[in-house]
Parts: C-alpha cells; structure tokens; sequence
C-alpha cells in the first residue's frame, strides 16, 4: 500500500492556491487519470481554467462554489462534481475562515471500442496536458 | 457540469458500512474507474476486503486506520492511499464520535503499450469487479 500526505506533499503555488501535483508520486503505470489536490484560501478562488480532460473533483475540506457559464453550484464537503472536457470553470471560497480543499483526477476522454475492450488513448506529444492552473499562468 | 452528493446519493448497508456506489451516475462512458463512497461509523471498521482491482481511497471526513499485512497507516482527512490489485485490507474507524467516510476509485490493473498508445483491459465478463464490499457478504 502506498499513502499519499496532503499536508507533506511538495506543492506551488498558483496565484495564492497551493496545488500539489501527483506527478511527485510517478504513479503512471498504475493510475489511469492524473490527480492533485489544491486548497483555496478563504475568499479567493481558482483562476478561470479550461482544458481537453474531464476533470472529477471530490472537496475534502470546506465548501466549494464551482461557476461555470451561468450556473454556480455548491459542492459541500465530501461531495462531488465531474466537468465535461474543455467546459470553463472557477472554483470559489466563500468562507470567511475555512480553507478549501479539492482532490481532482482527470484524463482524456475516452473512446471505447465495447467489440474489443480496447480503449484508446488520445495521444499527447508532450506527455502532460496543457492545464491553465498547471501552468501557473494568471 | 454534473454533481454527485454524498448525502442524497442512494446508499445501501454493508454490515453497518454505509456505501454509495456510483453505477447509479451511470458515468462508465466518461470515467476510466468505478468509485463509490463509504462510511465507517465510529468505533466500526470495514468487512476484510480483497479484490483484482487497484484502489484509490481518498478521506473525505474522519481519520482511516488502514490494515493490510502486519502494517498499519493512520491517514487523516484530505489524505489518500492506493492499495495494490489483490491487497487485503481493513479500513477502521477508530474515532469515539466521528464519522470516517472515504472516496474511493478502483479499476483493472493497466497493461500500457507504449509503442501504439493503447490500453487493453483486462476482460470482465460479468460486466462488474467482484468486490467483498460491493456483494454485502458479512
């Protein structure tokens, strides 16, 4: 069994999130999604993100305010939203005093062949997908 | 955007384990895992569970002591562990008032071709993981 700290783990930060990518736990031969965690300081939110992968999120601390086009849902703890592939979205905190914490995991979109079994990867020839809050721009 | 609440999910017992499983989001096109919730009241620990599948578990409240072997992992809320295909494990909740529920995805040990980018799956001819927890033996 291997375990994962969501305090000790090696993070950045983004704007004024702390993200900690699971690259660090060189998990690919085994999982088949990408993962992190991040935590929204009371007040602040995500910078607005956009990318090809479906992107599940499960809060495990505080309570989510997930915008996306008009719609603003709230997620509270230990819930769970799933965003559809290159759909927009903002994660608020709207605490006073309470961190948010996300888990996130996300992959490309699949393609299944039910005949064979076979999934299909999409192929990405940078070996990383492009992510807005990956890339640290804001 | 769709959500998923823990709260208002449909739950069925398991032993006095509360599960959530998440067939009922019918998400098999869009997810490259299963996944299911489960709370383990206070005091209470899961039936021995086993099973091929991988297991990501995320704790979404409470504090796990996880069992497998001779080695216990005490993983606190926001924190996560894998278990390996065919890892036997105990999850407790050894709080005197706290709720442990834990998020949780599993899936079918990958066999990654690099060369051509695909994933075969292993075959699955019942249509669903046999899982201890899942069947509600106890």
């Amino acid at each position: 069994m291997r375990t994962f700290d969501l305090i000790t783990g090696e993070s950045l930060l983004v704007k004024d999130l702390r993200v900690v990518r699971w690259e660090q736990y060189r998990l690919d031969r085994d999982l088949p999604f990408q993962a992190m965690w991040y935590s929204v300081p009371p007040g602040s939110e995500s910078p607005l993100d956009q990318h090809p992968e479906l992107e599940l999120s499960v809060v495990v601390a505080g309570t989510a305010h997930v915008l996306t086009g008009d719609a603003v849902h709230e997620i509270r703890q230990g819930s769970a939203f799933l965003l559809s592939s290159t759909e927009a979205h903002v994660v608020q905190n709207r605490s006073a005093d309470q961190e948010l914490t996300i888990f996130s995991a996300y992959w490309m979109p699949l393609a299944t062949d039910d005949r064979d079994g076979v999934v299909r990867k999409e192929s990405n020839p940078a070996g990383r997908p492009v992510r807005i809050v990956a890339a640290g721009h804001d």
